[in-house]
């Protein structure tokens, strides 16, 4: 509570007009009464550091007014003994509470950032008496504040980034030692989500358990597993608070990788090592982007994959063909840190989205700072929808070896992300536990 | 697809103008492309067969028209080979097919029903010019349509609640079996709900997993296991194509009830046996209630908790001391089949819900039908919102045995709820593998 109490003030640094934030309410599933698990606002969150349904905060030089109304009188048959409106306030340390209802009239003049359901968007836009989005005016100072302070987590985040982290790490170490035993994804993914249920967690996102990780969102499981496969498995969970991890690893359903298999993990992987090394306070993250895209070109030219110097095809966007979306992004209460204000957080003010087709899919371009969490996540995909691709084929076809490549043709998708932490000593991995190489791998798939 | 189709031909029975029915899309969680698991409107699902995100088809006299858009040209790196709108149309066996924004066009004097996600809703509404809720005009005659059309269910229907069933009875033993080795609620729920995510489905609701059953939707599992403790696990899976299964069962977390708990089990349970005894053709399903009431009553008269007469006893309301709610519900593509139409399905027309303590919360009122899949669920909690109430306690006072109650402090709250499909012959138990009685339970446990 102290530390959530230190980011309002901090937020009253930054800025000297007042702030509601909603929280927001769950989203109907197929009837009114059956509704997805509630997933408060993540800036509600940050500054409430709780998670309550329909409740709004009004910050004001440091000052937190609570929104929120007592439990209905039936509910607590249902829903059992619910804070009331003081137990709440006093959790968050309010400084004064207040029916919902009375939001409106303190309302006035308040700068807001607009929330993702739409029954509470509109509630915004009513006690306002205007529109919420597009951020423009004090809706966007406010923004551009609190990506500054979110930017870069205090204690109270990274204990609970740790927390999930490690709950992650078991859930993936969990999926790695039961796959021998699993003949369908799904099975797979079973194991890695009921890790996160056990420790009262939810995804961050949908899951990905897919022998085919060239299609880099796939969030059905519907595939049996195979000797020879790979199966990509990117899933992180998400704690009561809404901090999220995010974590990839890729192992052979057997066991055991093939050569060739082998060969392009290690590419990957020394992508991966190269661009831990450089980061740093300070450091561009789109030279990190480089720094892996360059790794990817060195080691696929040294397979015969690619032909042409390294730096070169880096320049021609070649390594892209295989490694086609940007080498992270910022993590924190959103896996995508803060995408709901677009490109704000992940771009420097200035700066905006390459069109190049090797740079377009960045999501971070910006110098690191200390107490960023990001993520490292390079990868290798055979898509076909890329390698078919006449324009592709034709703009690259004397930069790769298309029989070289022919050979490869059981690694299908091969991704290694990391979690990792930016402090003045270098990175620190958060997910360091989970095994990494393919020795390792294949050593917790024997035991 | 040939009963999809049916389904189709068979409303055209029923109406004379067009319906146009919209499937939604996803809703975002905490931020635009990070979503809750899509799922499609059960109008849609059950006359479309399919389950797609933003599309809608147009029924007019059996024929069915499919409005949706072929996969954006960017898609396929990120969501891979998706079926375009010819393909959905094929499976679907639909007359024609447009691109969405053709539908507007199409839609002139069409009826609907309002779907669950508010953007999708906002389209509805400028597509038709019109408000679509509350429901009205030819709305509320397509309504009631579809009700006559859901109430009973054909084959296909059939066909995947039992597959969704014996998936959660699965889920229930390997909770049951489980229990021993675990210390939390949470841990019994990854149980319960890997089971689901292994056969790629979903909690068709928030599952209950809890200790403190005395609270009706307890959807958190915070609490440890304390031997001594009943747990109650109210958890079904829902299939990829929407329909929902609903189960209860109550077990000892060390795996044997006490003399008290054994005693309340087995009123309950009489309860539960007698009503499912009513369940044919032409039964009022109140009656049922009632029944469940009388039952247990007439138990807790025995037991020496309540005092007098049974049938009085359930005049006065005072089983709802213990037993509050409704002995169940309508079963089908909703847990609470149809609530989105609000009581349309759940009431004959021109009934209308009680204001009496006990049958308020009674969600079906129906003669039963054959291919009618209905719930059965009886329970018996100690609620202190109910004992502690004053009102109550001295409308009551004379009616319980105080004293005798304290003896059973053991039994928070127990529930046994099975799944029945009405048929010619009476009940068919479609959970009738999951153990139900006290000996069945602890065989299980100790296995």
């Amino acid at each position: 509570m102290i530390l959530a109490s230190s980011r309002r003030s901090n937020l009253s640094q930054h800025i000297d007009f007042p702030v509601v934030l909603w929280s927001g309410q769950p989203s109907p599933r197929n009837f009114p009464a059956n509704v997805y698990p509630f997933r408060a606002n993540s800036h509600f969150l940050y500054f409430a550091g709780l998670s309550i349904p329909r409740a709004a905060i009004r910050l004001d030089r440091g000052k937190l007014e609570l929104f929120v109304d007592d439990p209905a009188p039936g509910s607590v048959l249902w829903h059992g003994p619910e804070p009331t409106a003081a137990q709440w306030a006093e959790q968050m340390g309010a400084d004064a509470y207040y029916p919902l209802a009375a939001l409106a009239e303190r309302a006035e003049d308040a700068a807001t950032l607009p929330v993702q359901d739409w029954a509470t968007r509109q509630q915004q836009m009513q006690c306002l008496g205007r529109s919420v989005s597009p951020l423009e005016g004090q809706d966007l100072e406010l923004a551009k504040a609190v990506v500054e302070l979110r930017l870069c987590h205090d204690e109270l985040a990274l204990s609970e980034i740790r927390q999930v982290v490690s709950v992650s790490v078991e859930a993936h170490l969990t999926g790695m030692k039961g796959t021998a035993k699993a003949s369908t994804e799904a099975q797979v993914r079973s194991l890695i989500e009921s890790v996160f249920i056990a420790h009262e967690m939810t995804p961050a996102y949908s899951s990905i358990v897919t022998v085919h990780g060239e299609i880099l969102h796939h969030d059905r499981s519907a595939h049996p597993l195979t000797p020879g496969d790979l199966l990509l498995v990117d899933a992180g969970a998400e704690t009561l608070g809404g901090w999220a991890s995010d974590i990839t690893r890729t192992w052979p359903v057997n066991g055991q990788f093939s050569p060739t298999q082998r060969a392009i993990y290690e590419v990957v992987l020394a992508a991966h090592d190269r661009c831990i090394a450089q980061v740093k306070p300070g450091q561009e993250y789109e030279e990190i982007h480089l720094e892996g895209a360059l790794a990817m070109a060195e080691g696929l030219v040294d397979l015969g994959i690619l032909i042409g110097n390294p730096e070169t095809l880096v320049e021609q966007d070649a390594h892209a063909l295989f490694f086609p979306h940007g080498i992270g992004h910022l993590l924190g209460l959103d896996v995508h840190d803060m995408e709901d204000l677009g490109d704000l957080a992940g771009y420097t003010q200035g700066r905006k989205r390459s069109d190049r087709f090797g740079l377009q899919f960045l999501r971070l371009n910006r110098p690191l700072q200390p107490g960023m969490v990001i993520t490292i996540e390079p990868g290798f995909y055979q898509v076909p929808a890329i390698l078919d691709n006449p324009q592709f084929r034709h703009q690259y076809d004397k930069l790769v070896q298309w029989e070289k490549l022919a050979q490869f043709k059981d690694v299908r998708g091969i991704r290694i992300e990391d979690d990792v932490l930016v402090t003045d000593q270098g990175a620190e991995i958060l997910t360091a536990q989970l095994p990494t190489t393919p020795d390792q791998i294949e050593q917790v798939m024997i035991n």
